[in-house]
């Protein structure tokens, strides 16, 4: 999918909701936990109840691993489920990878063409060459860490370099010169919001994947008013805050609301930033 | 495992191999691609044979996730393997995970928990809350990304700080106080060997896992003289050079010769630097 692709979803569903699918067994309705693919059953209710509200689903790889081979089968059968019925929306593995070059390629691998996934999150710590085999997919994306929501954050994504720019911004700057505004998307912690201006600076143009809106603490609004570019250039990712909305039989209706609520904001925030353009 | 009982392993094999099972798919003997867990069996014949001469296994996640949930369980069948048959040997899950509080916890409990290894590999970008729930585990380790061996470890990993540091230094000077010497090693490619003597500096007293010796280009010899400490403190770690030593029907007997080799020229190191402390 391309940047302009990817824009036009957001477009058409007034939209840019990335579901993020944290999918813990210990949090799922109990009546779920009785089917032999627990995930798996809880993924799809939700994905149907709240398709029409997103652009995007984020499972995090972390909480099908817990589970081990069943757990990665059951992310799989998520993938699958989501390209069959749904194959207008992105879907982001929220799996933080990085390794040298000729394990990264197996990773891209795993991800892009085993699994078959559109985009992986990436940590950039090791440089270009554990990120080069993602790009060199065609059509599919690497989100790479720059400035994250967790409170650590500043152990080292915010210390200052000798040339004046902080970690993240480096980070930035050089990473936007692998690839381009069709392949690398950047995680940008919706609770750091006003540094969302200065990293516009630096990469104006690219898509950011932005965690923390909600459960995390960030606001919306403050997003859009530092972080939009003119292809809106952004996914604002919810996680907690939609899927477990409500634990009892009614979950699924419970996370469509939470996601309609969210959308109805975003579109509003959409034509409110147009109409003043 | 503590530090003091790695030691002891190292002491009675008079070696500190760690044999990585980058156990590629593409570059297995034909005659296991027919049997219906190739990896496990791959895995199962290098580890009877590898067993005596290494004191740890680090399996690449990469190579497993490349082939999806049936990667994944054959990864799981090697850890349960060498715990049922060699519970001395030490197994590093070369993952290099690493999220946000929350989702770390899913990761250590995928790896320790269920999988059930003694160490994950991890990127420390993120911060302290990515790697503090490994550390809460008792009796296993967090395995940090320090100066990695890929030529794109300049990107970021050298960068020199507002403060005189290179970003690799305040990883490991700051990270040692997140946890002890009984849980925390860190990554240190072999092709940087003369910048092991900085790093004994800051982290005189932690194990360090050093890839990148054969395949990469590092020295033995040079790592010894630059890395070693009281305790040794080093897992060398060999992966392609000795799994695929030969890829015929006689694989596990030359990745043995190999493995034994590397083992001697290790013995003869210890005993030497021994006899002039």
């Amino acid at each position: 999918m391309t940047a302009q692709e990817l824009y036009g979803q957001i477009l058409r569903k007034q939209s840019f909701l990335c579901v993020g699918l944290d999918s813990d067994i210990k949090k799922l309705p109990e009546h779920l936990l009785s089917a032999p693919n627990p995930l798996f059953s809880f993924n799809r209710a939700i994905i149907d109840a709240t398709a029409a509200y997103a652009v995007a689903y984020k499972p995090n790889v972390a909480f099908y691993e817990a589970l081990g081979a069943s757990g990665w089968a059951q992310l799989e059968q998520t993938v699958q489920y989501i390209r069959q019925h749904y194959p207008e929306l992105f879907i982001i593995a929220d799996a933080k990878r990085g390794d040298v070059g000729n394990t990264s390629r197996l990773y891209a691998e795993a991800f892009f063409s085993t699994m078959n996934v559109d985009a992986v999150t990436l940590s950039p710590y090791m440089g270009r060459d554990a990120v080069q085999p993602f790009l060199d997919y065609s059509g599919k994306w690497a989100v790479l860490l720059a400035l994250t929501s967790n409170p650590s954050s500043t152990d080292f994504e915010t210390l200052p370099l000798a040339g004046g720019q902080k970690l993240y911004e480096t980070v930035l700057e050089k990473s936007a010169g692998w690839g381009t505004v069709d392949n690398t998307m950047y995680v940008v912690g919706a609770t750091q919001a006003a540094m969302l201006a200065g990293i516009r600076k630096i990469i104006p143009h690219h898509f950011l994947l932005v965690p923390g809106v909600g459960a995390q603490g960030g606001s919306l609004q403050e997003v859009v008013k530092y972080g939009r570019n003119e292809q809106v250039g952004l996914l604002v990712n919810s996680s907690r805050e939609i899927i477990f909305a409500d634990n009892g039989h009614h979950f699924a209706q419970a996370a469509a609301e939470k996601a309609r609520e969210i959308q109805k904001i975003m579109s509003y925030e959409l034509d409110f930033r147009q109409s003043t353009c």
